[in-house]
C-alpha cells in the first residue's frame, strides 16, 4: 500500500436518508484505515446523521427508488417505508455495519473531523445541544473548502 | 487564509429540486469569495436551475425524504409540494439566501462559469433562448472535462 | 488538448435510476476518449447498472422529481413510471446514447475499469454469476480508495 500520509478525503453528507448515510461514513473509516487525513462536512438532509435524537432512526424509503423492485402506488402505502428501513437493517447487519451512531463516534474516534454547516443549522433552527457528541465544530462554507484544500471531495 | 491562486473547483449539478440547487450555489459563491476558480455544468434536472422560465420557482419535494418527517401517503397528497417548498423558502429567506436566479446572476458577476450541457440541451429539446443570460456556453461532457482539468469536482 | 496521460477519473456510482445511470457512462466515456483513466465503482443501487438481468431495465422514476412537471398524486398512479420510462428512452436515442449494457460495454472496450463493491454484493446476496461480463471484479472499499489515488472522484 501506498503512502497516504499527505492525503485528504472531504466528504460532503448531505441526505438523510439509510441507504445515502452508510456510503459516507463507509469511505470515510475505509480511508482512515488507510492513513487518509478524514473531513467529514454535514449539510441540509444529512443534519439528521450527526442529529443526536434522529441518527439512529434513519429511514429507507422505497418509493422514488425503482431498485427495490417495489412499485410507486404500494411503496406509499403506510407501513412500507418501516418495512422497507427494518429489511434494509438486517441486510446492514449481516455484513456487520455498527449503526449509525456507533459508527460516527468509531470515525471520530480514529481521527476523523465531523463538522456540521452553520447555514443548515440556521435554516433549520438547530442548536449545538442537538447534536452528537461527535461534532467538533460549526462551520461555515468556506471554512469547509479551506478545510478541503488539496482533497478529494465527494458530494453524497 | 491560504493562497487559492491556482485552485479551481468544478461543479456538475445534475438535480432541479430547490433543496438540491442551493448546495451548489452556496458552494460556488464562498470558492469565489476565497478566489477560488468556478466552473459550474448544469445537466439532466439541473438545467431547470438556468432555465429562464423555471429558475425562481424550484420545488421541494417532502416525498421519498423522511428528514422532513412528512409521511408519504400524506407527502403524496395535492397541495404538499407547494406547501413544503413555501415553508423552505421561508427558511432560506431567514438565512439571506438570494432567489436562485438572483444568486446564479452574483456568481457569475463575481467570475464564476455557467455551463450548460449540450446533450441535455438536446435531449429536452431546449434552445439557447430558453436559457437565463449568465449561461456562458453550451458544451460536451469532452470540453467540461477539459475545463475541469486540475479542479476538485462535486456531482451533485 | 492537454495531455491527459496522468489524469485519472474515478466514479462511484450509487444510483439504479435511468437518468442517473447515464451521467456516469457519458463522462466515463468522455474521459477515456480524452486518454484520461477511467475506474468507475459500483455500489448500493448502482449494483442496477452492472446486473445482467436489471441493467438494461432501468427505470426512469417521475415521482419526486418536479423537473418532470408531473404532480406526485398523478406520478404514482400505475403505469406512469413505464410510460415516463419510455419517454426518456426515446430522449437518449434521440441524443444517440446507446443502452446500458451496451455503453458498458463500450466503456470497458476502451479501457475503463469496472469494480463492483463487495459489501454491497454481500448485503443484497449478489453473486459474481450476477454481474455483466465487464466487471473486472469485486473489490472492498479500501481497494477502491487505492486505485483513487490522484484521481478526480465523483460520487453519483
Amino acid at each position: 500500500m501506498s503512502d497516504n500520509e499527505d492525503r485528504k478525503l472531504a466528504i460532503i453528507c448531505s441526505k438523510g436518508t439509510l441507504d445515502m448515510a452508510y456510503p459516507g461514513l463507509v469511505l470515510a473509516n475505509a480511508a482512515l484505515m488507510m492513513g487518509i487525513e478524514v473531513e467529514m462536512f454535514f449539510t441540509f438532509w444529512g443534519m439528521d446523521i450527526i442529529h443526536k435524537e434522529k441518527q439512529n432512526s434513519l429511514k429507507f424509503v422505497p418509493v422514488g427508488n425503482p431498485s427495490t423492485g417495489m412499485p410507486n402506488f404500494i411503496a406509499a402505502i403506510p407501513g412500507m417505508t418501516p418495512m422497507a428501513t427494518k429489511m434494509m437493517h438486517k441486510g446492514l447487519e449481516k455484513i456487520d455495519m455498527p449503526p449509525v451512531g456507533e459508527f460516527l463516534e468509531m470515525i471520530h474516534d480514529a481521527g476523523g473531523n465531523i463538522w456540521a454547516c452553520r447555514m443548515a443549522m440556521d435554516m433549520m433552527n438547530l442548536k449545538e445541544s442537538d447534536l452528537a457528541p461527535e461534532v467538533d465544530g460549526v462551520v461555515g462554507a468556506m471554512e469547509f473548502l479551506e478545510m478541503a484544500e488539496g482533497a478529494q471531495i465527494l458530494f453524497i
